[in-house]
């Protein structure tokens, strides 16, 4: 094959940046061998071209006029690795406007700008990629739009935040949530202001993404019902260990018929399912579909290397695919509604603490068959003259549960805690729950 | 995007056949939606027309005669499923030589003569993909291939042979070995002379392949030493629990400098380790390299419908990049040395049954120092007057292993075993082993 020269611009040129150029340079002759192409970082926008970077780029490659890259007619493809809404989004609809295609590893930007800038994409004939804004190096989107083309996925279960993946880890291990946090904090996994992700709203704009690439279907952001881990202590952790079961902030999204349900929250997932097993920044997507039963990735889901990894396997993507029509760029062909977040059916783990008196029992099981919640499991544990009950159910529909817990907390004899965490043990396969 | 008609031929037409036919039947909206490209089944060479399938072909489809797929230039894409190395590799020969491309699910053929069909298709400008050849569905030729294409993989640990997985994970439960195999081949997991894959031969192909992808080097089968099951007991899978780990048969290669070792055998894998809790007939791959850490693929590693997925979105790639040259065919570009097998380093699971008494100890420790084999764990276990020694190394060379297990086996205090497995626990992330 002939070697063709491709100039890439840069959106950004900061931990992420950095690396992108790095690899650019030290594997560029496999990219050359592999895809006949040879990428150079040629221009990159940043703030300050004084400050030190990891991976000096060439001398006149640092510009902060961002007309040097939006109006470089030769910057074919360029890779956004700045992160914000804005300006971001203008610069990249500009790009795309213009007929030049772009890689993004920015998440909030496709979870919230995606529909603008796919069909801005799709009228000028320019790609937008952006496997690196969901767990880094780990080719979900690639494997969904490529690999499983024939597959219908119908559930995404994922552990997509690392912060919070590696907090709870450290709780299972027998530390405080105000400890776990400052060791994240110390390893440089969580941010000095790590709101985003225990909050749940960064697994939520991960979660949104997936579901559109799954489901064919916008998903916006505010469809996802997110909670995050700021309400988890070391007895929920507990709890479920003696359930053989494994406490994780578990973003999930469900496709029933025509409905889709996305959401991000704690869940009890049972040891001998794939994520149970997922510790420390891990971040790791189960795909459930009909040609595929279910297929597992993990790996690491940050990381400026890792991000740079999947920038530039996007970057050679596009130039292997340009002109061919390989792929739609939007993802999305179809509008399903969102599910009424009550109707979600899953296995509940229910804790109520109520007093440790003759009857208790059978009211709580009344209520509970009052709204059709059928116990799988039950286990009672005394807690000073009251019962700790932690209650496992069948597959019930969220608003049933819901109903049920409010049923219980009228009764007298209820004291003062009564929550749902969804469970999470089916496979998807014969014999494998 | 304008449709555009792909008619496709199909060398076999059985369990995989069939399901490519539905799938592509089913899914032709979906795949025209993406690609652009309406795929179909134009002739299927079988030999027996009257057999009753699973999916049945539309009329005039079927022939019996290889020339009718092989000469008929408006095939430009054939999916071989008949398996067998011949006649199949001569069809996938010819139709590569005259510039139709080829899929194939077909890991013996890929294995065994892949120098051979790379170079004719390079000459003929034809694609050759294989996807479907390891491990069904999981996209782990792509992910190599496409999505990690700056990393350094220097490492690849896999579970790939779902027959052998199933067996152990029942003996796990308490089943005897042969119980175990006879189970499987109820539920269709393993055939009824199941040889291929409790002898290792089955892993061992899959794990030629994927060096041969993640290294760049032609990895002949030939040079894959494999172990089978056959040997394993119970205790061998107590043992491994005992210890916190798990018994699973490993499919290894390792890059270590410009030297290459891949083999087959059990291994003992540490329960934190991603690839501890793949259960029953499920394989995974985690490929470790430099700009990825380690990355995980888990699913079925078998199936028709799950390896007719993996050949559809073969040859959907072949119908997205043809003409761009976006990847070349053969994933070979250098040629790496054999390491010879003494030379790979890993910590070692030590079985060693001598006489109970005072000293014996201090020979064995003496034995394994002389080696540079040094100790991490120590399990004594009294068994009739005897004493079963579990030992666990650090990492040593594999040759240094054998040669102080034979001065071992010297020994006056020897009681007829010494054996040694290799021990899986690391992780390539700080603090995770």
């Amino acid at each position: 094959m002939q070697s063709v020269d491709v100039p890439v611009g840069l959106l950004g040129y900061g931990t992420v940046g950095a690396a992108v150029a790095r690899l650019l340079a030290e594997q560029g002759d496999e990219i050359e061998r592999a895809t006949g192409h040879r990428l150079r970082i040629a221009r990159a926008l940043v703030r300050d071209p004084a400050k030190e970077r990891s991976f000096e780029p060439e001398p006149g490659v640092l510009t902060t006029e961002p007309g040097d890259v939006l109006d470089d007619p030769s910057l074919r493809l360029v890779a956004e690795v700045m992160g914000g809404v804005e300006p971001a989004g203008s610069y990249v609809g500009a790009l795309l406007a213009s007929g030049r295609s772009v890689v993004t590893a920015n998440k909030q930007l496709v979870a919230r700008r995606g529909a603008e800038l796919f069909a801005t994409a799709a009228s000028s004939g320019a790609q937008l990629r952006f496997e690196a804004s969901v767990c880094a190096a780990i080719p979900v989107i690639k494997a969904l739009r490529e690999a499983l083309v024939v597959t219908n996925v119908h559930r995404v279960l994922g552990i997509v935040n690392g912060t919070t993946n590696f907090i709870l880890s450290a709780m299972d291990e027998g530390r405080s949530y105000d400890d776990a946090l400052a060791e994240a904090q110390r390893l440089g996994y969580a941010e000095a202001d790590p709101t985003d992700d225990v909050t749940g709203l960064d697994a939520a704009a991960k979660i949104a993404i997936l579901a559109t690439v799954a489901f064919g279907s916008r998903v916006p952001l505010d469809w996802v019902e997110a909670t995050g881990i700021e309400a988890v202590r070391r007895e929920h952790v507990e709890a479920a260990r003696a359930l053989d079961m494994r406490l994780k902030l578990l973003a999930r999204a469900t496709l029933a018929g025509e409905r889709v349900d996305v959401r991000v929250g704690p869940a009890l997932v049972d040891v001998h399912h794939p994520l149970a097993t997922v510790e420390g920044p891990f971040n790791a997507v189960m795909l459930q579909g009909d040609a595929i039963r279910e297929i597992t990735l993990e790996g690491p889901g940050a990381g400026g290397v890792e991000t740079a990894s999947a920038v530039i396997a996007d970057l050679v993507s596009i130039v292997g695919t340009t002109g061919t029509g390989f792929l739609q760029n939007d993802p999305v062909w179809r509008e399903l509604e969102r599910m009424p977040p009550g109707d979600l059916a899953s296995p509940w783990y229910l804790r109520l603490r109520v007093d440790d008196r003759a009857g208790v029992l059978a009211r709580l099981a009344h209520e509970l068959a009052a709204e059709d919640v059928s116990v799988a499991r039950l286990v009672q544990q005394p807690a000073d003259g009251e019962a700790l009950l932690h209650v496992v159910t069948h597959e019930a529909p969220a608003g049933r549960v819901e109903a049920a817990l409010a049923s219980i907390r009228g009764l007298p004899e209820w004291r003062g805690e009564a929550s749902a965490l969804p469970v999470v043990s089916e496979r998807g396969v014969d014999g494998f729950r």
